[in-house]
């Protein structure tokens, strides 16, 4: 967990305006270094738009996972996602990169919908609704165009069967104090809340277990899940099997002022049930970096820094380089308005939209 | 729980010379009344020797029962048993009366194996082993002879597909500060520990779930794992289900000295796979509450109070009244000699293991 005056980052909770330089420190992760890049590059040919661009800034064992690989010793991915709601764009970051080095790398995925987490630290959400979630969120990741053939979905309620067993073995291993130092539990904290991070661990030696030797694993995630992971590393090699390694992400921002995404202000996100006339509306409606006037802006230029428009362009809708600083270049300059960008992005948005519900609904065929 | 300088009774520990009158008192729970035995008589017929004999002698909600079960609304049974080793004769005294529960008022039985428990809470034992426990120990259960067609014997590890998502609901309703009430969670008890008293709660409202209607249940058990069903009492009615009701009985004494039974000790308890010859000498060597010498015992007579052989008569042994009740007499008056005692006891132990054996092995077949 970090929680800092002006910015709290906990597997729960992502608010404020989040300082990544602090989260390194307080989580103790490596950042992505540029030989690592390098060497990652050796491998992949290129380097996917988040490594370049700095948005997967940081690691654990990184350097090992490679090492083994060039040993001839693959690795698996392993990722995520908590089904508490419908799947919005920021979601798809971390996904898209994972597939990326499913390509890459040739790995078998593992994808846990942890709709058992979902239900114990929402009061409002059912089993049975974070069921459902999982299945629609399931479609968004089928849509991606993961390796159907080496890539496993599953909720931790429909898998339980399996992952109950080998949770339990973690959970012997993890005291109450450490869910307290780590993920802030407390005597008002249900027992469900408290034996979770069991469950979560699970899939980072899963494969190790399938195969009867270990397997190296790489978990892919957006840095807010750090801590889960971190007590994985300490739990299974007391278990005999590797600490998981990690590659981890920035979060997308929303589009409400001050980057804030939230699920009590559904115009902050964009969701991939949304229709391409909403999902419009809510980028023309977005937040941005802009002066109050076009007079002033054009006097003064905008602040692409912490404009939505200008970040969504960086994570998922401007994979060339040279036209993302031209805009970077156009909108400090003055040059590149608001509206145009929005529009330019609406644009972009809508037609990624258009293509992904197309894939969404073959998913629904292949379940 | 229930901590005494000179005794403790919880889930997981009995030591010491137990006060069931404190225990009452500790636990909150009811006694059984003369009434209530004339009440249950009225539908059994006749009383089974452990309820005359005052060894099941206290409950939670029986007369809410027999309410229900006269309106027409008959309960179901659930009782279980925590696989860490091999059956002794203790474990069957509340098996036993369940069976006759189950006969009398024709109830189903749901019978559960916490495998999980056990692994959780014994650090030298594995998963496969309290496992493979719950099997030998079901082969005792089946050997007693409850009615196939009415009863249900799972362990929560081959059952938790169904299991774990009920858990989930209750876990979610119950705060670590309870565990830390209840049973004593600390700091360093581990998660899975923690998480545990809502799997036990499960079977409580299985039955009701199955048919989609509220369905009473009555939990038949000695009185430690009392703090289990007081949480589950607490819990399902927030969930839309009855409270359980409870019988509870007192522990059979071990074979040592003042009544201890131990693990440690596999002389203090006779256990179902031990061999005819074995039980007999166990029996022979057994603690009792005679004198050093014949000739002090002849004159001043022995105390059956403290003495086990007594209590195995007692709880399982002797069904005759009459005949225990001279026993009593005639221990107290010096002419029943604890070499002779042992003798009849020794050959009725034999008798018992020699049939139960045999049904046993049969019920191997059926698995």
């Amino acid at each position: 967990m970090a929680e800092h005056n002006d910015f709290v980052v906990t597997p729960w909770e992502v608010s404020g305006e989040i300082d990544y330089e602090k989260l390194i420190n307080d989580f103790g992760v490596d950042r992505i270094t540029p030989e690592l890049m390098k060497r990652l590059e050796g491998h992949t040919g290129t380097l996917h738009t988040l490594l370049r661009r700095g948005l997967f800034f940081a690691h654990r064992d990184l350097g090992w996972i490679l090492d083994e690989y060039e040993r001839g010793n693959p690795f698996y991915l392993y990722t995520g996602r908590g089904p508490s709601g419908h799947t919005h764009l920021g979601h798809l970051v971390p996904w898209m990169f994972t597939r990326w080095l499913q390509e890459k790398f040739g790995s078998k995925l593992l994808f846990q919908m942890t709709d058992d987490e979902k239900f114990l630290f929402n009061p409002g959400l059912s089993l049975e609704e974070t069921n459902s979630f999982a299945y629609e969120n399931a479609l968004d990741v089928i849509a991606l165009g993961f390796n159907p053939n080496k890539t496993e979905i599953f909720s931790d309620i429909d898998y339980c069967k399996t992952l109950y067993p080998l949770a339990l073995g973690v959970a012997k291993k993890i005291t109450y104090s450490t869910t307290k130092a780590v993920f802030g539990m407390r005597n008002d904290s249900n027992i469900g809340q408290i034996f979770f991070s069991s469950v979560q661990a699970v899939p980072a030696f899963l494969e190790s277990v399938r195969q009867g030797r270990n397997i190296p694993c790489l978990i892919p995630h957006a840095i807010d899940q750090d801590p889960y992971f971190r007590v994985a590393r300490d739990v299974l090699p007391r278990l005999g099997y590797f600490k998981p390694a990690s590659i981890q992400g920035r979060f997308l921002p929303g589009l409400a002022e001050g980057g804030k995404m939230s699920a009590s202000i559904p115009e902050s996100a964009i969701f991939t049930t949304d229709t391409e006339k909403t999902a419009k509306k809510k980028v023309m409606n977005a937040f941005t970096g802009g002066q109050a006037t076009v007079a002033e802006q054009k006097r003064l230029g905008a602040n692409p820094d912490i404009c939505p428009v200008y970040h969504y362009m960086t994570f998922l809708f401007e994979d060339d380089d040279t036209k993302l600083k031209e805009q970077y270049a156009r909108c400090k300059a003055g040059e590149l308005l608001c509206g145009e960008h929005k529009q330019i992005l609406a644009e972009k948005v809508a037609a990624f939209l258009k293509s992904h519900q197309q894939k969404r609904e073959k998913a629904k065929e292949k379940d």
